[in-house]
């Protein structure tokens, strides 16, 4: 394990994206660090950026050694990346794998021989080196495939739920809500008794929350969308959202919504709306078009980016640790995750795979297996 | 005293404005309520929405017997204003009088005779009845008209640096800034050393501001505003801003410069922006039409309604006194206005008036006299 093949990112000042497989040393893990021999990654919509940054790829094309696959950015995007142009980058956010080797300290020799999960930034290697901070220690019998998402779509799940809480709502609206995390979502709010209303695109989608036994799931290319919307937001008193689309009237819609529930008993001027905090977060960009905003809400209202690890830097570390043992302990129940394709890290370089799993469609999710 | 004339406005379920001057029976006052005779009352902003909602005043008459002006409101509006009608509403934020009743508690007794400032929503009228913690006590000397604008724009003022300290933000971008509220913002924020990002449209603003010593005062529609935009909160460090527009790009091109400053020295992905929360909040709705977002501001950033009564509402009562106390000492200083015209109630009827006042055009700002 003295070497270790690992996906790189690089996108050039003059408008190029190199995507590329480079052999690295493994490095030494320092007292705190451990080594793990990566088995399963999952490629995430958050991986996106990272990895193709805003390159073209229907123009992508192996360069003539077969080893690094190019995609042209257009100049006007360059300014946006300025941050990163020229630099190559690790990317993959997170996986599991096996403790092979570890640090001095013996909180990390206790690690070896485990299965763990980890958020590295640089996970689609076949050895990744982290912080024992930065992983999950799965219980015995828990498989890598098991553990791939562990972080990102679990405890961004657990998150919105907790957020709800600590901001003094009592229900939730999702979008996007037939995802990976959106069925994390519901499994979490059905166990807890929380009120979910989820919006989906396409019946197929409703058909799947529908089947774990949602009770409130909106279909928004129906025409009674905007009723049915008011409805739901009625029966639950809902007066938080997290919207994964960001483009479009959809937030604005919500809010809407919101705030013709919270003024439906108002008399006289009401001028200024109800006076509940109505927010919504985005946290996802699967529509990069504008958002636009009716502001028909009144005067208290809300709307905000939405990171995982900068909320989970507001809460104590005590909390955060629950969260881990909660995630290894439901893995195979609430946190369970069914991969649509297993590649290795040669194949997720190929144009073919790359236009599928960028597309991020329903019931599609790929796992990275480096041992493949 | 038994009589008093007020202004009322009443929008019909078949889309007709009422907005007329009644008769009504001032009431004695309950233990803890002054009975005000007013001599001033501002027209702002804020009042126009429940004097005339969404009535189309280009079609403003009168009725037959000459005591009710009339306007029509689109059947298309009406839902929007379900709450309010067919009721029959006071208007009239704030104002100020003299004291010339009281219940029988000792603290409304000590106030007879004194000029007070009220916040009431029914100030367009010849005596007001309000409960002693809607008014302000100014001090020996200070007249009503000097006095008749001391709760909206002087405590929304204070109340904005109030949040920036209280949110962690170290200076501040404010739009419509040659306003009478961005003159007291300007006044206070050179006062106490605050930086103050000011935006405006026209040359003659940047006039004014400049005039008053603003250090930073940029042009909307200037060529290079969006440079200008960027140096100015570079230069201040603001994170912060308060927008009384809504509509239009200008809230989305704040955050987008603060992204740029925030991220200028960032290396690598950057992906989701810089860390520091980038808030606008929106008080106020010059322009109707939709706010457009890029979201090219990362994932920490905010937009949201304001309210001066909700933010207040939140503060401890001592807080909310001081300032009180800093508006009566400051009343012919920090919070002076310059009334440009001083109309009667019935003037306030005339739809000549009403076209200039509703225009809120800079330098313009109306007092109605209703002992006039």
């Amino acid at each position: 394990m003295n070497k270790s093949k690992q996906l790189f990112s690089t996108i050039s000042s003059n408008g190029e994206l190199s995507f590329s497989l480079v052999e690295t040393d493994v490095p030494a893990p320092k007292p705190h660090e451990i080594i793990v021999k990566m088995e399963a990654a999952p490629i995430n919509p958050s991986d996106m950026w990272p990895m193709f940054g805003p390159a073209d790829l229907r123009e992508a094309s192996f360069s003539d050694d077969g080893k690094t696959l190019k995609a042209p950015v257009h100049e006007t995007m360059l300014p946006r990346i300025k941050p990163r142009l020229d630099q190559t980058l690790p990317v993959g956010n997170e996986g599991a794998g096996t403790v092979v080797a570890a640090g001095d300290s013996p909180q990390a020799q206790s690690l070896v021989g485990k299965t763990v999960a980890v958020l590295t930034g640089a996970s689609f290697a076949e050895y990744c080196c982290v912080p024992i901070q930065a992983c999950m220690v799965h219980n015995e019998g828990t498989t890598a495939k098991q553990a791939a998402s562990s972080f990102v779509n679990p405890l961004t799940a657990l998150s919105m739920v907790e957020t709800m809480r600590l901001e003094g709502h009592k229900a939730l609206v999702h979008t996007a809500a037939a995802s990976s995390l959106g069925i994390m979502l519901n499994k979490i709010c059905i166990n807890e008794g929380i009120d979910l209303v989820n919006i989906v695109r396409k019946q197929e989608q409703v058909d799947i929350l529908k089947g774990l036994g949602a009770k409130y799931v909106l279909n928004s290319s129906d025409e009674s969308f905007k009723k049915d919307l008011y409805k739901a937001i009625d029966a639950t008193g809902a007066t938080l959202a997290f919207d994964a689309i960001g483009g479009g009237t959809l937030v604005s819609d919500i809010l809407t919504a919101m705030e013709a529930v919270g003024s439906k008993d108002a008399t006289g001027l009401n001028t200024y709306g109800s006076p509940e905090l109505k927010q919504v977060y985005i946290y996802g960009n699967l529509d990069f078009s504008p958002s636009v905003l009716n502001r028909a809400y009144g005067m208290t209202w809300g709307i905000g980016g939405w990171l995982l690890m900068r909320f989970l830097g507001k809460l104590d570390v005590k909390d955060v640790l629950a969260m881990h043992k909660k995630v290894a302990d439901e893995i195979n129940t609430t946190f369970a995750l069914n991969f649509s394709d297993e590649i290795s890290l040669e194949e997720a370089m190929q144009p073919a795979n790359i236009a599928r799993y960028n597309a991020k469609k329903t019931g599609e999710k790929f796992l990275i297996n480096p041992t493949k």
